[in-house]
This record gives structure tokens, sequence and C-alpha cells, in this order.
């Protein structure tokens, strides 16, 4: 089950000038920053009542956000819904016709599982399920 | 000052077809639809966790909405934050060099008020600061 929205990922060019805006508007240091090799990119946490904002600077050419900010721009890069059990979401969401773009749930940034809901599946809205290590 | 991430805007260009799915996948119904005549929009609202969806249709070509799809296609649209005095926040920023896309708030959906800061301010994203009317 979907519990709620755990986080919104932002692709940047620049993580330290992103970071300068983000501490402006948002009133707050990052409260994490934290390489992600999986994925080729750092991340930087910022808390906004139960909600993250979680920027991304890409560490390789190849990369996901690389390839997105090359197509798309900098932006809002995905949603990432919290869920109780992921596996058991996966399945559900597989019944419905839902693509998934990897088979099992892997390890994420901030100590999560996840997963990745195909932007066709979802109005053009990349969705990650995630569900925190225990 | 910022409070919390109120809602995420989701361009879509059939909402039926987009209700149907954001039904499935959240495993709840939409709680309210709303035209918003002012953006030439209709919008219908999820609730997960203390964040909402909001979907946007758009009701004419030259809706910011249908500007957004034909460029870009159909997904994310807009971060919106809930803040607790709009006017004072507009100044805040305005003296910190963002641009902000109309001189005073204006009434938006969802019993609020709202203003838009440009893209190019914030690293890409379209951000909406909101307010509830009391």
């Amino acid at each position: 089950m979907i519990l709620r929205v755990e986080h919104i990922g932002i692709a940047v060019k620049d993580m330290q000038k992103a970071n300068d805006l983000f501490t402006m508007l948002l009133g707050q240091k990052q409260y994490k920053e934290e390489r992600v090799e999986s994925e080729m990119v750092t991340t930087s946490f910022y808390k906004t009542g139960e909600t993250k904002i979680e920027l991304l600077e890409s560490e390789a050419p190849s990369s996901a956000i690389s390839k997105f900010i090359e197509k798309r721009g900098e932006g809002i890069h995905h949603i990432a819904f919290e869920v109780d059990d992921i596996e058991a979401e996966m399945v559900r969401l597989r019944e419905q016709g839902v693509v998934i773009l990897s088979e099992k749930p892997f390890r994420g940034a901030d100590n999560k599982m996840v997963c990745f809901l195909h932007p066709k599946s979802c109005n053009g809205v990349l969705v990650e399920l995630c569900q925190e290590i225990k």
C-alpha cells in the first residue's frame, strides 16, 4: 500500500549552486549528502514537513540523471511514494499492467529499498516506490 | 516561511484515464474535482499523507497546461509549498533575486491564495507558494 509522498527528486547540474538555492528557498541547510554508486549520483536532502526534497547531481555522463538533463534540462525528476511492503506493491502493480523498471527492489539513497515505475505507465511521471530498510 | 510540500501538480491529457490510474495506484478515489477558471483547468485531488496529488487537465488550447503538454508531454508540472504568509514570502524571495510570475498572489484551486516562482529561478522547477484562505 502507498502511504505518503516520501520525497521529490530534482535533477540539478551543479550541486553547490542548487544547495545554495534550496537553502535560501527552504530556510534551512541540507541535512544529508550521500553518494549512490549504483545510480552514479550524489544526493542532497532537505526536510520540509513529512516530504523530503532530494537534489540529484550526476557523477557520470551515462547516468540516468545526465540523460534526463540532456533531454529535458534541470527540473523535477521523480516522485517517491513510501510503501509498507515494496515486494507486495510490485506484484500488485504488475498485475494491473504497470511496467516496473527492475525485476526486484534494489538499494537506493537514504537507507531505502526502491524500484521505479515506467513513466509510460504513470501519465509521464517517473514514480519511485521506497521502503525503509529496518 | 515555507512550511511543507502542500501538493504536487501533474499535467494530464485525459482526466478520466488519469483518475482511473491514480485511483488504482494510490488505492483511493479523488476527494475533490474543481474547475479553476482563471487557469483554464480542471483539477482532481488525492490525499497521500500530508501531501496532495493534484491532477491538471486543460480546458483550452491557450492554457499553461496545454502549452506545457505540447512542449514536454504529460508529467509533473509543479511543486507547491505551503507558506505561513504568502505576501511576506514574495517580498523575501524578490529581495533574493527570485522571479515571481505575478505581481500579487491570486486565487488558485482548493481555497488557496497562490503565486508561482519562475523555473529559471528554481533549477528548472516551477514552484508554487500557497496559503489557505481563512
